[in-house]
C-alpha cells in the first residue's frame, strides 16, 4: 500500500517550492488509480478537476496549498454530485457548496472528490473497504474519509460525527481522527442527522497535520506548540470498559504507559453517574431529532431507505418530547459535571472503539466509546500507531475540554511522539 | 378589512361538525381574492392545490383539523418554489419538505401558500404591505406571514427570528406573533442566517391561537390553562429605553396597568448588566455566522445580493473567531444570568418595537427591543390590542423564561384578556 500522505509536510514544500501543486495532484491521483478498484473510497471522483484547479496560480500562497481534499458526501457541493449515501440521492446536484466547502476553497485546498458515506451517514455499511486488511470494515460513517488517507489517496479528507463516525473509522483504519468542539466547524449544507450531536471534524495522517488543517481551514491559532508542557491526562475506561477487547485495553494501557514515560502526568479517573449519564441520553436525543430530521424522506420516500435505518425511525418516531426533554437536562448536566470533573487535567485518554475492525462488511462497528464525548461536545483525536492481536490497527481517543481545541491537540500529539518512542514492542 | 381568522375556533368548528375544511380554505380563498393584490403577503399561491387539498377526507379528526397555513418562503417546501426572497433562487424546488412542513402535514395543516420574506430573511424590505395601513411597512423579515394573518387571509403562518423578524411584524401589524424557545421547533430545510439565532415560529390572530397551533404541530402541552394563577410580571425597559417612543412606553405602561388591575403581580426590573451585554454580543454572533452561513452566495453569487445584504456581509467578514468566542461567552453568561435574574417571575413585559410601524417601505423597523431576547432563547410573544398615536398597532411582548413555553403562553393570554377588559381607553 502507498504510505499516508502527510498534508502540513506536503503543504511546506509546495510553499517553498520543493513541489507544486501539481506533483501534489498527481501524487494523489496515481494512489487512487492504483488503489480506488479495491478500496471504493469514493462516491464520485473527477482527477481532471482536480488536475485543472491544481494549475490555478497563487496556489502555494495560500493556507492549504493547493492541497487535494475529500469531502464526505454528505456534504454539499455545487460542482460534485451529492448523493449522501442513498438511492434518494443518485445524482443530486446541490445549489450551493456548504460552507466548509467555502471554506476549503478560500484556504486554497481543492476539491478531489466526494468520500463515501453510509447511506445518510448512519449505520447501514458502505461498499468501502478497510485499506489496512481489505476484507474487513473501515467502519463508518465517515468511512471513504478514512479509508482515502490511510490508503494514501489524500492528505485532508472531511468528515462527520453524530455517534462515532469520525473516531472509530479513523481507530479502524490507523489514521488521525478530528472531531473538534461541537460547532467548530460550521454543519451548513450537511444533511442533519441529529442537530445536537451532528459534528464536522477531518482526517489525515499525523496529529501535526490535523493541527495543520484545521488552524489552515479556520484561521484560528490551532497550531501545535513547540514547547507545550507535558500534559496532564486523565485515563477514562468508563461504565463500558466491558465492551473493550482485551487488546482494547492492552493499547490504552500502553498509550497510556507511554505517556507516563515520556513525562505526562497520568491518572486514571471514574467518571460521576452524572456524567455517564449522557451515553444513554444520547440514544434519545438522536432518535428524536432523527425522526425529525428525517420526517420527509419518512413520508415521502419510505421505500428507499435502508432497513437499518428503516426500522431505526420507525422506533425513533416514539420518542415522546417529554422523554426528548428529559435527555436534554441529563445532557446539559452531564456536560456541567464533565466540565467540573476535568478540572486540572489538560485531556482523557480512553478507548476510540471496542477493539480491531471487525471482520466482514456486515456491521460498521460500535460507537460505544463515542456516544458519550459526541453529547458532550468536547473535542476528540484518535491517535493512531498501536495495533491488536490480529495486527490491525487499534487506536486510542484523547479528549479535551469543550473549546480547548488547541489543548487537546497539543496532548494528542505528545502522545501520538511517546506511543512511537516508548510504545512499540509492549503488550 | 376582512376580520381576523382565529384558528382555535375554526378548528372548534371543524371538529364539532360545523364547518368542513373545504368551507375554511374558501373563506381564505375568498379573503385573499379580495386583499391580495393590495398586500402583496404571497410568494406563491396555489389556491386549486389548497382546495384540492381540503376535500381530503379525515383532516376534521387531525390536530389542526385542515387549517390553511402559510408558510415562510426561507422554509423549503417540495410542493411550491421556495425563492428566499431572492433572484438568485428564482423558481427554485427544493428536492425535501423542512421538517416543519412535515410537522405541519402530519398534524392535519394545510400548505395555503409561501409567504413573502425579505431577501434572506434580512433587512431589505419587501413588496408587502401592512393591512392595517398599506402606506406603512408590515415589518420584516417574516412579512407575509405577519401580514396574512392580520388581513384576515390565513388563521396560522409560520415565521422565522434571527433578530427580531416575528415579534416585530406581529406589533406592526397587530397580530400574536410567538417565538418559542430557541430550537423547540426545528429549523432543518430552513436557509440559516445564524444558527445560534435563528428560530421558528408562528403567526395567528390570538394568543389562544397560538397555543393551540404549538400544541397541535408539536404534540407537547402547550395549551392554556383555564385555572392558571395570575401572573408576576417583570416590567422591564431596557438599557435601550430610549429608543422607544412616547406612545410605545405609553402602551408598555398601559398593559402593565391593565395586567395589575386584573390580579397580576406587577415590578419594574432592571436588567443586570451582565444580561444587557446580550445585546451588542448578538450582532457579533450574528455577523460571524452570516459570514459563513452566506459564503456560497457572497464568493459566487455576489451581484445577486442586495446593497443591503451586499454591504453587511463584506462588514460580516471581518469577524475575527476571537470575536465570536467571546461574544458566544458573553451570550453564555447572559443566558446564565438572565435566568437567575427572573427568578420568581412567570415573564417579563417588554416594548415589541420602537413604536407603530414606520410610515413608507424604506426600512422594515429595529429589532432593537428583540435581539437581546434572541439570543437569549427565551419563549417570546407579541400582544396585540393596543394602539400608538396615529391609530396604528402598537404590541407588547411577554417573555419567558427558557423551555418555559407553556408558561409564557398563559402570561400573554392573561395580559391579552386584561388589555381587552382594563386597557381600553386609557394614556
Amino acid at each position: 500500500m502507498n504510505a499516508m500522505l502527510e498534508a502540513a509536510t506536503l503543504a511546506r514544500d509546495v510553499r517553498s517550492g520543493r513541489l507544486t501543486p501539481t506533483d501534489v495532484a498527481e501524487r494523489c491521483a496515481a494512489a487512487i488509480e492504483a488503489s480506488e478498484a479495491e478500496i471504493r473510497a469514493f462516491a464520485t471522483l473527477d482527477l481532471a478537476a482536480l488536475r485543472a484547479a491544481a494549475g490555478r496560480p497563487g496556489l502555494d500562497a495560500m493556507p492549504l496549498a493547493g492541497l487535494p481534499v475529500g469531502v464526505k458526501d454528505i456534504i454539499d457541493t455545487a460542482d460534485l454530485p451529492t448523493e449522501r449515501g442513498s438511492p434518494l440521492f443518485a445524482g443530486y446536484r446541490p445549489t450551493s457548496d456548504a460552507s466548509i466547502v467555502r471554506m476549503l476553497a478560500r484556504a486554497g485546498g481543492l476539491l478531489a472528490g466526494k468520500t463515501v458515506t453510509t447511506e445518510f451517514a448512519f449505520m447501514q455499511p458502505s461498499p468501502t473497504r478497510n485499506p489496512r486488511r481489505s476484507s474487513h470494515t473501515p467502519g463508518g460513517s465517515s468511512a471513504g474519509s478514512a479509508a482515502a488517507v490511510a490508503a494514501g489517496m489524500l492528505p485532508l479528507a472531511l468528515g462527520t460525527q453524530t455517534g462515532g463516525s469520525i473516531i472509530r473509522p479513523a481507530s479502524f483504519c490507523g489514521v488521525t481522527g478530528f472531531k473538534p468542539s461541537f460547532k467548530l466547524l460550521p454543519v451548513l449544507g450537511l444533511k442533519p442527522f441529529a442537530w445536537s450531536l451532528d459534528t464536522l471534524g477531518l482526517f489525515a495522517a499525523r496529529v501535526a497535520d490535523v493541527a495543520f488543517a484545521m488552524s489552515a481551514l479556520t484561521g484560528r491559532d490551532l497550531a501545535l506548540d513547540a514547547d507545550a508542557p507535558a500534559p496532564r491526562f486523565a485515563v477514562v475506561k468508563t461504565a463500558r470498559a466491558a465492551q473493550a477487547s482485551d487488546d482494547a485495553h492492552a493499547a490504552l494501557e500502553m498509550a497510556a504507559h507511554a505517556a507516563a514515560r515520556a513525562g505526562a502526568q497520568v491518572v486514571e479517573l471514574e467518571l460521576p453517574a452524572e456524567v455517564e449519564a449522557g451515553d444513554a441520553a444520547s440514544g434519545i436525543v438522536q432518535a428524536y431529532e432523527a425522526a425529525l430530521a428525517f420526517a420527509d424522506e419518512w413520508d415521502r420516500h419510505r421505500d428507499q431507505l435502508s432497513p437499518t435505518l428503516a426500522t431505526y425511525l420507525e422506533e425513533a418516531q416514539r420518542t415522546a418530547p417529554e422523554q426528548y426533554d428529559a435527555a436534554r437536562r441529563t445532557s446539559r448536566r452531564a456536560r456541567n459535571a464533565l466540565a467540573d470533573t476535568l478540572h486540572g487535567f489538560d485531556a482523557v485518554l480512553s478507548f476510540s472503539a471496542p477493539g480491531e475492525a471487525p471482520a466482514g462488511y456486515a456491521t460498521t462497528g460500535s460507537p460505544v466509546f463515542n456516544r458519550l464525548w459526541t453529547l458532550a461536545g468536547t473535542p476528540c483525536i484518535n491517535v493512531a500507531g498501536l495495533t491488536g492481536a490480529t495486527g490491525l490497527p487499534i487506536g486510542v481517543q484523547v479528549i479535551g475540554r469543550f473549546a480547548r481545541d488547541k489543548t487537546v491537540l497539543n496532548a494528542a500529539h505528545f502522545l501520538e511522539r511517546a506511543i512511537a518512542e516508548h510504545g512499540v514492542g509492549g503488550s
